[in-house]
């Protein structure tokens, strides 16, 4: 079925220009850069604060996912979760909200490396993962999330302007501490985008996942930033689950959901930043069959069959959210 | 009480264009016919999608109720649930979303024949329900959900607007094929809809019943036909759940809940596909009380007593989701 | 961290404008007093409904905060529950949805007492709590929410435009009966502003609590008003839960955690009806420190460390829902 494709920028732009028209409400930080880009600040010299994160979450997905929150009691006294969804998870995770785009400058100590996520991406970015999708974006503005303690330069601004081919006026990047409240919830709301991109990289033919669904507790934000990119990592491979709807032979389909959950790693069984404490802090030397949900349905759309594999693990989850790993 | 009434299909109009404006997000097509009747395919030609399929819930609500998704992890492996409300159960559910409009166009292998539900019934059916509910609708443009497989040809367009009393340029018609990924979703959306119908049944008056809200799982897409109807019945009459505030006395509002669960029913206890199955495929040897939600609460605002009966039974849900009947 | 405040009142407009544009539709009632102020009856001589209830719960929290329904399968029979959620508890809940400003007029058995809540206290409630808060609002149109079984007099709005200083024109009072299905929905909603009441009661800096959300059942209205009262009060003191975030040293958010639940008051463990029965419907012979959230979860974002308190008990849930106090 060849489908003609949504541009995730434009569709963006509007929950972007609302951040800035209720940044007062939203409490986050607007700022201009002498080249023009807006830099919306969620969480630095700002309170920012989860609904902020869960609005970036949905500009994360590129206009084409939802993100709620949802009371539960079932996980104790982690009440609060994230609902994620999309009707084109394909290019709403990974032709937007995954974290691909590599950007630095600088060098030393004062470097400014980070990743960028969101829409921009499929303007700007030279990964190869969109001649796989097929897919590129060119109707700015455009936006970009990045994962950051700080306000980058704008040499970073200037570079992805110029990679999107735009002016950097018409260029807002959204910067999210992984330790702020609205970092926790942007970060979490990518339980279906993990799936997405393991799926990938398990050589799961893409264009046949065609709806998808997930859910993932909202961590406590924790102080220093391995404590808090554990939490954010454990509440998807402890306590996320996700339903795949796919287009794909049972064999295919089953094989996916077997694969696809975090405790298929050899690596499952620690909160993350044990994990990444044990091999030094060198992010290759995890598993990264590791990054994924707890919990997966994976149903076929041309048999009618699910297949379901892992299972949420509140201890786990407890041992995470409760610990510090600093 | 005598209330002004909204009209549905103004209501509805609104939600009817933005699935036009958001074709290509939606993943719905929209094709014209010859006589400039919109047709909005949701899972034909085109994938459509879960978020299409809860937008579509809504319209068949005449925009008097919210479908909202949901997940949860009470229900294994199958996490995704609707939550649907109404604060005027009786007009969005009876006076719009039941499927009461019979529309057949030729005869033998070629012929139409579907039912049709949304708003456009209170311009054009001449179902009796309507005198029932004391309750019309004149202001078009007017729009019908049509679960179906194909495009309807277009002298039932024709027959629908000449009927509503609009050119053929002022009606939609959504296509949602049983077996999509819309058509599960919207017709799980009826669970409140189940409710008031089988409370009509009953004979229990309808203006006494005031507000409602109702919940049920999305079952995974089936590619038959009878595997698909039966799991969209076994989502609502295994795992749903319905809450009505009444103004009625005990008695009635007790008798009301004791009677409305699916299990008060005899052909209860089976997957639906099954019973079909057993009564070789003739729908009038089904017991009509089978058709209600799992668990039902009725609480009267007269004298603040609740009434609860039913049960969800999690076996029977899966033996239908992972079943097939076919 | 020193931040421009948001208008709550200037947020809130477009909400009160939905109501009155859409009455039909939420079955409230519009009716212009004398002095051209709009009085809308959610409840006394219309039906309104949970949706209405539901609105009416985010006028009160000053357009700051969120209020969803959803349905939950963990509480037996009593399955609609609302979601709260604010990013700015503090202003939302006690400069907004906080009952403080009290409204009398006439003597004796015509007397028109009630307590009114909203945005429109933040522009002309005498209320110490604003010196405290340091916040006020000027930018009207302004609106107040008042419990309240009848219309109020003309004089009763005539004193609150004049103490806003608004012409009588600019002036929208809501009106929810504690017994209707609106006002169920719009009392429970005050969850966390609760929490965040007693947390003010309790001495904690109201500056330190950064984010909060909570979520609690939606009661079956009861007929006499001692009922409703306590059914309301209850679906928070048995079945509240509460998640706040605090920019706060580990002692004081344990110390917070540790007091804020209902059961920390040792006048818990019975309907609040039976309570206040018992101390001859004196208020002020009951524990302030009742009124809060079940459970409770204070995490501190100074330390990373969550502390968590309470339960939820679903036997005195149930015997205050299903019971009757009049």
């Amino acid at each position: 079925m060849k489908e003609k494709q949504p541009s995730i920028n434009a569709l963006t732009a509007p929950l972007v220009q609302y951040l800035v028209d209720n940044a007062t409400e939203l409490r986050v930080g607007i700022n201009i850069l002498e080249n023009n880009a807006t830099v919306i600040d969620a969480g630095i010299a700002v309170r920012g604060g989860l609904e902020a994160g869960r609005r970036i979450g949905e500009i994360c997905m590129g206009g084409l996912g939802q993100v709620r929150f949802r009371a539960s009691t079932h996980y104790e006294h982690w009440s609060w979760h994230v609902d994620v969804h999309s009707s084109n998870p394909v290019i709403s995770c990974l032709g937007s909200q995954y974290a691909g785009w590599s950007l630095s400058h600088g060098e030393g100590k004062g470097a400014f490396n980070a990743l960028g996520s969101g829409p921009g991406r499929a303007m700007g970015s030279k990964e190869e993962l969109f001649d796989e999708l097929g897919y590129r974006d060119d109707r700015g503005p455009a936006c970009l999330v990045i994962e950051a303690d700080r306000i980058p330069p704008v040499e970073i601004a200037d570079k992805i302007a110029t990679a999107c081919g735009i002016t950097a006026d018409q260029l807002t990047l959204i910067i999210t501490p992984t330790s702020s409240l609205a970092g926790c919830v942007q970060v979490v709301s990518r339980v279906l985008e993990t799936a997405l991109h393991k799926a990938h990289a398990l050589g799961f033919e893409l264009e046949k996942i065609i709806d998808g669904a997930g859910s993932a507790p909202v961590p406590p934000p924790a102080v220093d930033f391995l404590t808090a990119m554990s939490r954010t990592n454990d509440a998807i491979l402890f306590a996320g689950q996700v339903h795949l709807f796919v287009d794909a032979d049972d064999s295919d389909a089953g094989e996916l959901a077997g694969k696809l959950p975090s405790s298929a790693s050899g690596d499952y069984g620690k909160p993350f930043g044990e994990i990444f404490k044990n091999v030094n802090y060198d992010f290759y030397q995890v598993d990264p069959m590791l990054f994924s949900p707890a919990r997966v349905t994976v149903s076929s759309i041309r048999t009618g069959n699910s297949f379901q594999a892992g299972r949420i693990d509140l201890t786990l989850l407890n041992q995470s959210f409760s610990g510090q790993c600093g």
